[in-house]
């Protein structure tokens, strides 16, 4: 399945996904980067942190499916026209492998795009060296908005 | 819709609940407590930090989902036999309402016990002094597996 | 858990349900019935047929989804104001234990209404005599539309 | 993305999955028929007929599931060992555009291999001569159990 060649609406997307997603506190705290932006695409890496674990040492499940989220989130954003924002009006996630590794990746792609709804998959990757095991994948339905006035 | 009353599988079940919830790093990093335990019912808080919203200052949905996650895992758990651990297989999430308050409360409870898979729901809600807003609900699905030598 | 008293923004609620449901031709070939219609809560029921079922005789999944998406559909319908249509943007369901019994009941409820999106919750048991086995859960999100010009 | 070549554990895969596809009632009331029968992939073609219908005359959202369950169900069948049955436990699914075309076809893929849980992918496709629209995306959690004796 290749994905189709979106026309972004906002000749601007790098931009405003790039400063919306430096607002997103949580990925700072997570010490997330944006490793690919691209129309209806975006790739987010997270260092493995023992602080995010569950019980066993594993990232926790909220923690695969926050990157997911913010994957799928903004790859629904590159889309959007000027002056919207997006929200997850809700997300599916399976966890398929236990996570961990050094480093994680969430590839979120839009499957569908749309003036309202989105609806967009992505893919988790565990990240070992040269080995990628996939251990989540998150089926997402995104909300595009029109910003109010005083909201950014 | 009561909740059936449950019988815990091991009588220890509050011990193990709680050891294993002061395992999970994630929970101690986001500041959670366990507000409520009963057999097939967990009560998580989460006190509201900056550090953990999105983009407009609510709480991120992939911090929502952690709460949710893990009260509904250990609903699961809290019935489960001795010498077993618990794993989301998968989970799906609706956000209902903007989570912006002091306090979050994630109750989740099993909807069928089972000795493999439990399922279990979870309701949120944000919590303003006698204000109480459901802002999102999680519907899991959790395997229960025998602990492996070597592992607690 | 309890509905919270949900008043129907079209006060011909029941009619407008009632007239939609005779037209979804799948519920009259499943020879599916109203069992019980009030604001926010639609509840419908299915005789057991052979034609419907699985490989082992059980109803098939698909069909237990086909009852409970329209009871949840109808549920967000009755709350819909006048001359909109509701469209399920997704739905999630889990299967808690074989379907197979004489008679099924699909009942849907709304969790939060909503002008443009509703989240639904249905649950559907087997009904045996006097016995009740909850066989499947249905987390569902509702689109709320204007109808177009042509449409009914 | 393109599927890992799979490596069925039942030589006899085809010839398993055409005779319990054949005792599916369902599929048989519905009029489906096996497009294609791969290690890990089943594609499954629908003729629209109007007695599947919803109130505007596209194929009910149970019916698209319902197909796309059996889809996933039969792809991740395909690669169980022999005197294995697969069941849902679970699936999510997104309707994307309406449903109305001459024929559907369900491509279910197997995402997670696994002894015990599988996780598939299905796209729904409505075809009308040369075109091709993607009308939905299901992700399913598929159990594998051992048959009982005096099942098949």
């Amino acid at each position: 399945m290749t994905s189709a060649p979106f026309v972004p609406a906002n000749p601007d997307f790098v931009r405003v996904v790039q400063e919306s997603f430096s607002r997103q506190a949580l990925m700072q705290t997570l010490g997330v980067s944006i490793a690919h932006l691209a129309p209806g695409e975006v790739h987010l890496s997270l260092p493995y942190s023992p602080q995010f674990a569950q019980q066993n040492g594993y990232l926790h499940a909220g923690v695969v499916a926050s990157i997911a989220d913010s994957a799928n989130g903004y790859a629904a954003f590159s889309l959007a026209a000027a002056d919207t924002d997006v929200l997850a009006v809700e997300f599916k996630i399976n966890l398929m492998a236990p996570a961990k590794a050094p480093t994680f990746l969430a590839c979120g792609r839009v499957l569908r795009p749309g003036r309202t709804l989105a609806v967009c998959l992505a893919d988790v990757f565990a990240i070992d060296d040269a080995n990628r095991v996939q251990v989540a994948t998150m089926l997402s339905t995104i909300i595009i908005r029109p910003v109010r006035a005083g909201e950014r």
